[in-house]
């Protein structure tokens, strides 16, 4: 390993008394994005005003940062831009790519993120009554590709258990019977090496909050495959999309490649500190992040099922179909979350019953692990969760 | 007038030798923006991380802010919620009024702002060749509401001219055919007293980094009536419009009212930067703030009409239909703004032939417009605006 970690850490501003296990949803603080966010107010909304758009390089950010997205999911550079929610991003890669197709399936599964499949289902409901969304069990999908798909929509790492997709067999299974594939990656960029382009994906989308460090409500991203770039039709097709937004044609031309997902004026503030985050990344072999992130799950695994019997391991222990975090089922799963929370150790809990705890190598080491191990071990041994103000459910967890 | 104008001038930075007249295109930095920021940065995300969704608010923060925006365009209270670009929140509208129509015509005006007609061109397309976007002059919107229309889309500023048009006419003109109406408010939330319940708006949708002050890329904001909150199918149906998006139900279920109107994660330092800035709303009543911008642009279009034969006013005269701003023609008009902002009077330049300039009485005073208008008299009579350095288009003015 050539990655200091150590180093890495150092990078983030961590609080006393937390072992952050949750970087999963949403990462830490990095340093430098204190200072440039700041900058980004005082020196160029503040002193610029207007002029930021050009003077600052406001107008180029989501192509810019694109690019650095790119080097971490595998991506050609100048296919990736940066812009929206991740909801809008996979409406919008459905939408288009259901326009490339005669068919009228979607095809995901039942381990997607909910809201991929709501954004799916409005989608349809606006398309009318042909198109229909078809959701299959995770291990199902290999054999319901079939030529009545026009689209598969997956997540490849399953937000509850940790299941990682392979993304390169179901991409040549779908191109095999004619079909597009969309891959959401808000829980694979920046926890692991990531090939959208040697995966064969034909879009990608993902969100910069959770293992890219980029701050609540960070923008989401967009790839188009090279051959598919020059030619898709952009749904939401806003003016920043236009092939020249300052002309302020009253027709609609989309402009060159990946330009054409852009929508509508990014927010610059996120993307700043978002900016700031990835030069975390500058430090960081992905191949190392990967061994050491399935060190930390390996370890985690190990100390938890040695200690605390009643908590059933949900994730895969082949490394090859674990994505960077670790999900353990329990029917008291919330009550016992809120009493880690309690002792410091943050991790999730996932509707109805998981307990998820998100390992990101870049500021967790084998200290954080075996804290949160023995605090885990401590709580369920004693049966503390069982009190009443963990039970209480409050809206997010 | 009790509005302290000169105090709400006292709550901006406003950089030394600069006279700001594009506060519709970007508002000035509100100095409590920064320290907002800051503190959302380094002491909630920083220190409460992931706990920050509840415990420092950012969840309600669409809705919150939303009911400070419903203040300022006439709404009523718990109706408007933040979220996306405007764009995004126009297809949202749009789509979602499309649905509760048997009709399949969309009419606009061709003094709409552009993405506004590509968003609806685009979803036109997605949803097949029956719909269609059909724009007339503004000056011939009201004879083109037939019962052909299904939903009339306006923005109620034209963003090149200035011309206002009257919306509770035009809405009454809409309902009395069975058409809903769509009102973009970018260039008149925060402009003037906006009246979205009594003019009888359907949805009406606005950006907030104009006349609101929130900061480049500033959220977007919706009002949906309150005779369709309950009823109306989203469009873009993502999770955290979901009734329950912490159940993580497969199936997606609209929230109550507004919420529904809600997409993917909110951008938590964006809407810091403009919940601060609607502080300074507080100060201000908004029959003084129009008032005050129609002495504005009256005392700027009596000095530049008599010092300047050759620039063509294209704002109507009358009070009644004019928004904020002041627009001039003139074949020059490029090279003329770039002059101005040379000498720190910044202003905007449309395409075409169009000069632009915003004024906003809560930073901009008679000081301002007599300044602006001796530097573009002193422009205009010497033709300095002729050199080169000012013909050269750069990407965005």
């Amino acid at each position: 390993m050539t990655t200091d970690f150590a180093a890495t850490k150092r990078m983030f501003h961590l609080p006393d008394g937390v072992i952050y296990l949750d970087g999963n949803s949403l990462g830490p603080l990095p340093l430098a994005a204190t200072a440039r966010v700041t900058e980004t107010v005082v020196a160029e909304w503040g002193e610029l005003l207007i002029r930021g758009w050009n003077k600052a390089g406001w107008m180029d950010m989501p192509s810019r940062v694109g690019d650095r997205i790119a080097k971490l999911i595998g991506a050609e550079a100048g296919h990736v831009v940066m812009g929206d929610t991740l909801s809008i991003k996979v409406y919008q890669a459905l939408a288009s790519a259901l326009e490339m197709s005669d068919r009228r399936v979607i095809l995901s599964d039942t381990g997607n993120f909910p809201s991929d499949l709501y954004m799916a289902q409005g989608l349809c409901r606006t398309l009318g009554s042909d198109y229909v969304l078809k959701t299959v069990a995770p291990e199902g999908v290999v054999e319901a590709i079939d030529d009545s798909v026009a689209v598969v929509m997956l997540t490849e790492v399953d937000y509850r258990t940790g299941r990682r997709h392979d993304m390169a067999a179901l991409s040549a299974r779908a191109h095999a019977v004619g079909a597009l594939i969309i891959w959401d990656l808000a829980h694979s960029a920046g926890a692991f090496p990531v090939g959208v382009a040697a995966g064969g994906a034909d879009f990608a989308v993902g969100c910069t909050y959770k293992y890219l460090n980029s701050g609540p409500g960070g923008p989401a991203f967009i790839y188009v495959a090279p051959r598919h770039s020059q030619k898709v039709q952009p749904a939401l097709s806003g003016w920043l999309g236009h092939e020249s937004p300052f002309a302020f044609d009253r027709d609609y031309r989309p402009g060159a490649g990946i330009e054409r997902m852009r929508v509508g004026t990014p927010p610059i503030l996120q993307l700043a500190a978002l900016e700031a985050a990835l030069d975390v990344w500058d430090e960081v072999d992905l191949d190392d992040l990967r061994s050491a992130s399935l060190a930390l799950t390996d370890r985690f695994i190990a100390g938890v099922e040695a200690a605390c019997p009643t908590l059933e391991l949900v994730t895969p222990r082949d490394h090859a179909r674990r994505g960077s975090q670790v999900s353990f089922r329990h029917a008291d799963g919330y009550a016992i979350m809120q009493a880690l929370i309690a002792e410091g150790v943050i991790g999730d809990f996932r509707a109805p019953d998981i307990l998820r705890f998100g390992f990101t190598p870049l500021y967790v080491g084998n200290a954080e692990v075996d804290g949160a191990v023995a605090i885990l071990s401590r709580i369920m041994a004693s049966g503390s969760w069982n009190r009443p103000e963990f039970k209480a459910r409050s809206k997010v967890t």
